[in-house]
């Protein structure tokens, strides 16, 4: 008996409801033979959840023997976001893809990317999934979709994150599903399936409130195109987070610090605040810090659910989260699995063009916070690009918000790798949030409130957040600046010098010598 | 007989049928005391349309009063955008002005700017009045309003602009109208009076097509809080826009080369391309190109309706042009005033929180075309500070539209000041749109299409963009940027070289030398 038919008859679940796409079953090497040499693959996956757990390695074996016959085998590859060491990480290691879209975190690959071998484009979310639709990389060939289950009626129920996979059905001539039994079928009624129509026919988000329900709880799609199913049991990458620790708790403080002067000024009031959040420990912190703090009924219009929503949703003081994906520890993630019917009262999974849709953003009035790899004296922030070049991740979601928040704040701090690098610069050596975009800015040194200040005003304020051994240094860049030559005052900068901070520590291993 | 009485009885105009408001006539004079020293005032006005004649001068002969006399005035200003040197003009030679918003383009302004003597920030037009609303800049004092006429129930017909009028006059303690009679009343029906609800009930905004009428044609205000009404008559500042150059062709004829190659891929119809354009000679020259086009049914959702729209318009070629503002050159405003009952069938001024509303500009679908002050060899821009420091105008529109635009695109010659500046440089020495946001950037020698390109395969593009004096300098660059001790490719910089451009235009007149 071929594998694939003792596959169809054997299968591990009764996750695959409907006959037609039941006979598709087979394995995901058999259903790797679907994916060629320069195709454009469109995966599932968001931040370690969701992506999807065979596929990725047959591709790489595929390629990987390609390589091996003298053969060239590479793929472009399109996701809703990272993914795991099981899917972006084998790919990469095999040399598997030419080029990568919208956003990337794995360690191999950012090396392949650092060193040139792959191409990589750092495209907003909000943005990819569209510009997949409007035909800006050419025809999507294979939609690679992790899955909870199919019904009867072929209609299929995503797992632990929507992302693009909605854009990726319709666009892709062919579609392989991965049906993932690891993932709690109690998923099913947390998913607001919702798109909007194509150009020239957009309509408005009908969403008002981050509660909003607009769609329906499960994907339709053209089943003629599915070529392959497959079934899988496999946990997604769930990294655990870091005890928080003594700077991660002061830098909560200073953004709780700020919140309550929202408060006292009229601008915010503690019933109902509206938090979108970027992931990591210092996040974590932050929502730690709420859970003992006076706000009550906090909702998130956010992109990722982690473990101190959870613990705020537990707590009774968060009634609401809308993202597009989870990016849970082990332990939270079992939890959602075997709670997912309690918690799908108050958390929902949207595509992420819904969840990071400019209009929405805007429309609900959140607070963004977000994590940066340095910022400059007047304001501008580099999340990307370590000095200039060396790629860490990507822009996310962090544009879609802070663009289009009702206060856009950036939490970090003040410095890393044991004070070799100051957050604080002189000129940030790359931008992706300018001057017209930050509002906040936080350390454990305090925040920085920049609204309504002319560049030259916000200078001792983000000085304020450095540490003091690089507060001098930076006071000594001002000053030259302002003085010589240098006689424009609007933004005032010493271009000779500018970057004198990463041309130190490219030199000598710190910015300071 | 007082001067205000005088003025009450002989009124200049049948223009103010309100009788409550016909008792606040007065002259500019009497009514600049109203506006005190440290108070927040918002103007109406938006490049040089429909912003106050008659109190600017008048409150800067206050401020020189008061200086004369050894005492301190200075007022904040708030605008919709520029105005004229018959505003931020005569303000900022009185020293009248202690800080600015959103957008400033005269001259005796921007050298107080950059002289470090008057604070500005620099802001997204279309979160600048949001913003206010929101209270991020304290109490708005008085807001100074010029329009058309006032009806008998108070309600105001704007004038030549729109910009953040309602926005002021809500936020405002005191309100000030000048009724201009220069303005034609047959502008009465071309506005589109739609505001979203204050945070936390916003609202979607119901405009699905440019040409959707959503709201009403004048506004309605708490007219308790007029203190004055002043009549003048009086032409905005109508600039004439230079003949369309060879340099300006060659843009033109590529940009359409580049309209032509989107239809070629199916991603753009002949018929009803939606356009967003900057003012100025170049976007001028395109208009002038697409009225000998194949394009057919063009629609603008845009800031200002310019000479060339109007063309379209008569041509037969635009069916739509919707707008905040007029920005048309004296010849072609004599025709608006004289004709604008017809005009008013297919121009709609709405605004500027609409027309430049991110929801509205990406659900329509449209291309945003803006110039540059540089680009950088990724394709980052910078749109106001020369050499990074010495701001020209703002970023005014441009990230609205570039951000949200179905395809943004930039227009630039390569060149300026006779070759001693070129607009491709190595590191853009301010960046106000990201290499995220830019997707094709025109010169007279061609169109870079950078989308779906890695950043180190954006550079070839964009150096066969500079003038040919540049590309080896370029070059030599980038070569530089690759090799050595930069080893990180996915942005390669030689950040000890990167501003060597700017730094050879300070210090020998040319980015060559």
């Amino acid at each position: 008996m071929k594998k694939s038919d003792y596959l169809r008859r054997y299968s591990m679940s009764d996750r695959i409801a409907s006959e037609k796409l039941r006979s598709k079953l087979m394995s995901a090497d058999e259903a790797a033979q679907f994916v060629n040499h320069g195709d454009k693959v469109g995966f599932s996956g968001f931040t370690g959840a969701g992506y999807p757990k065979a596929l990725p390695t047959a591709i790489a074996n595929r390629a990987k023997e390609a390589h091996g016959a003298g053969n060239d085998y590479a793929i472009d590859l399109f996701t809703g976001a990272s993914t795991a060491p099981d899917c972006d990480g084998v790919l990469a290691e095999a040399d598997a893809i030419r080029w990568r879209m919208p956003y990337a975190s794995d360690p191999i690959m950012r090396n392949k990317i650092n060193s040139g071998s792959m191409g990589y484009s750092d495209i907003h979310l909000s943005h990819s999934g569209q510009q997949v639709e409007e035909g800006f990389f050419g025809q999507l060939n294979v939609a690679v979709i992790e899955i909870t289950r199919i019904t009867e009626e072929g209609y299929i129920i995503p797992s632990s994150s929507v992302g693009n996979n909605v854009e990726w059905l319709n666009a892709a001539e062919k579609v392989i599903l991965e049906v993932n039994s690891w993932q709690s079928e109690d998923l099913e009624g947390m998913h607001d399936i919702w798109s909007v129509p194509a150009l020239p026919n957009r309509i408005a988000v009908p969403i008002n409130k981050p509660g909003d329900r607009i769609g329906k709880t499960y994907i339709e799609f053209d089943t003629d195109k599915v070529v392959a199913v497959v079934e899988t049991n496999t946990a997604d990458r769930n990294a655990p987070f870091k005890p928080v620790d003594d700077i991660s708790k002061k830098i909560a403080g200073n953004f709780l610090d700020f919140l309550e002067s929202e408060v006292a000024a009229g601008r915010l009031s503690y019933d109902g605040y509206i938090m979108q959040s970027g992931v990591g420990n210092v996040p974590n912190a932050v929502m730690a810090g709420l859970l003992e703090s006076k706000f009550e009924n906090i909702q998130a219009y956010t992109e990722v659910i982690q473990d101190g929503m959870v613990d705020l949703i537990d707590a009774g003081k968060m009634t609401v989260a809308s993202a597009t994906s989870f990016s849970l520890s082990p332990e939270y993630a079992e939890k959602m699995n075997n709670e997912a019917k309690r918690y799908r009262e108050s958390i929902i999974l949207r595509p992420q063009q819904i969840s990071n849709h400019p209009e929405v953003i805007r429309r609900v009035g959140l607070i963004a916070t977000n994590g940066l790899i340095e910022a400059d004296i007047y304001g501008n922030v580099n999340s990307t690009n370590v000095s200039g070049s060396r790629v860490m991740n990507g822009i996310g979601g962090s544009g879609d918000f802070t663009r289009n928040g009702y206060i856009s704040s950036f939490i970090t701090p003040s410095e890393a790798k044991g004070g070799a690098i100051s957050a604080i610069v002189p000129f940030a050596s790359h931008i992706d949030h300018t001057e017209h975009d930050v509002m906040v800015v936080i350390s454990e040194y305090g925040y920085a409130d920049l609204r309504g200040l002319a560049p030259r005003e916000r200078v001792a304020k983000m000085i304020g957040l450095a540490h003091p051994d690089y507060r001098p240094l930076l006071e000594e860049y001002y000053a030259r600046a302002t003085s010589g030559d240098n006689k424009y005052m609007q933004t005032p900068h010493d271009l000779a010098t500018a970057f004198d901070f990463h041309i130190n520590l490219a030199k000598n291993g710190s910015m300071k010598a």
